[in-house]
């Protein structure tokens, strides 16, 4: 049985002793409702490092107003075992008063990169990110961390956040898992009716039809935004939350793919906010 | 010869080979220009730790625009011998760009803290504190770093900084060193003239009459407030930027005297600011 740490000062002893015994330490930050794309990160820490610690926290500073908070899924217990069978030694689950006592007041800001794409449509998340990671990385001291390339945006912040703030740790960022019919995992795709999960493919069609432009050498932004659109608008209970391309580096908007391109979206399935992203270029 | 290290590689080695040897590291975060202010800080290192490292940068981010920036004083090698005689055994003195490269985007911000006294007059100054002091944590990982009381405020946000994002770091604030006037240590103490360092003695003798009127229980804040302002206003070169009393956990407004009160204030004397502080109750 994996061990769950509900405490600070349990989870710093039990990292201490897996590094005194000569072990790397590997750390996936999780939300909890884990699925194939959370294990997959498990899997690698397992493999690359000696001890894997797997946090759970559905932390509330990188949730907004009106936002799931409240109906996010939570299932301790089923998420143990399964970070357990993929090779997790610890699962750090943490109370909300644990990670936010009394008086809290220190946030951690990345500037710039913030400002579009899922920064720009929920003002405050990447703050609430940013400060909840550095937290997870001061209290359990990781060589490496692993994250999703489906929070494309998220991997980006993260990697520029760690280099500036000198934190001495490896971001190692693992490809998007898919569903059979391409629709990527997302703990939020349990809020899908079943006429909404058919709809909500319509997000990788757009992304294919943006690889496929790409291949054909299409380069206008433009262009491809306007048939990604085209494919999501056709899905009848979708509404376009953002299609966009940008500096895969920068997150700069970009007119013209000359570089390595992002492109992102997000998009209302029914009531459920889903993203996906693939990198041209 | 205490050994200079430019740059943040070389440091982290010297700090690990020290660890290896099984030694603590202590920290004690300057801007240069080093006073008995600093020296105590740094002795206070050395004797607690085995292996003390002193910083040396002058950070950009804690100045705003029309501040001492340019003219703060330098004078690395000097520093380098007066930490290393007070036994610090590595000066960590990085250049800017090492610290702020090309596309930096990321600060750590505490709230509530920096609203009033110096940070409600340099807005800004206590996030690019906060954000090179995470950095230099993140860089030196010392067991414990040394602060001055005399930057009070900067004392109470770093120690709350440390709190909230579950930094493994003990923060011990020494007493203000005075001349032997009372004036309070400070690298800017050079920039006055003689004219103007006789008039300096003001804040420490309005922080004197704050004390007497405690001891006489008079427990108002405008009445300690009214007789502090009549001292630094009589005279000729002062300027008060401000004069408050405040909680001195939480540094909230207060009227009246009751818990720990931090009784603060900032006076430009002449172009110089100067700042002092006693704690009461």
């Amino acid at each position: 049985m994996t061990y769950v740490a509900r405490d600070i000062v349990e989870t710093r002893r039990a990292v201490a002793e897996a590094r005194t015994a000569g072990k790397t330490v590997g750390l996936v930050p999780t939300m909890g409702a884990l699925h194939e794309g959370h294990l997959s990160l498990v899997r690698a820490s397992a493999a690359d490092c000696g001890y894997t610690v797997v946090s759970v926290f559905v932390n509330p500073t990188q949730f907004g107003p009106g936002e799931d908070l409240e109906r996010y899924p939570r299932g301790l217990e089923n998420d143990a075992k399964l970070a357990g069978d993929a090779g997790a030694e610890l699962i750090f689950a943490p109370t909300t008063d644990t990670m936010y006592p009394a008086g809290y007041a220190t946030y951690v800001e990345v500037e710039r990169l913030t400002d579009g794409l899922c920064g720009a449509r929920r003002p405050g998340h990447f703050r609430g990110v940013t400060t909840v990671v550095t937290k997870l990385f001061n209290i359990c001291k990781p060589d490496a961390a692993y994250f999703g390339q489906k929070d494309a945006q998220q991997a980006v912040i993260i990697k520029r956040m760690v280099r500036d703030l000198d934190l001495d740790i490896e971001i190692r960022v693992l490809p998007t898992v898919r569903e059979p019919d391409g629709l990527a995992m997302s703990s939020r795709n349990e809020y899908l009716s079943a006429e909404e999960r058919l709809q909500a493919t319509c997000l990788y069609r757009a992304l294919q039809r943006a690889e496929e432009l790409y291949a054909e050498r299409v380069r206008s932004v433009g262009r491809i935004i306007a048939e990604m659109t085209a494919i999501v608008e056709a899905e009848r209970d979708t509404r376009i939350d953002y299609i966009s391309a940008v500096d895969a580096e920068e997150l700069s908007p970009i007119e013209e793919i000359t570089a390595p391109a992002l492109v992102a979206l997000a998009v209302f399935v029914g009531e459920t906010r889903l993203i996906d992203n693939v990198v041209l270029g």
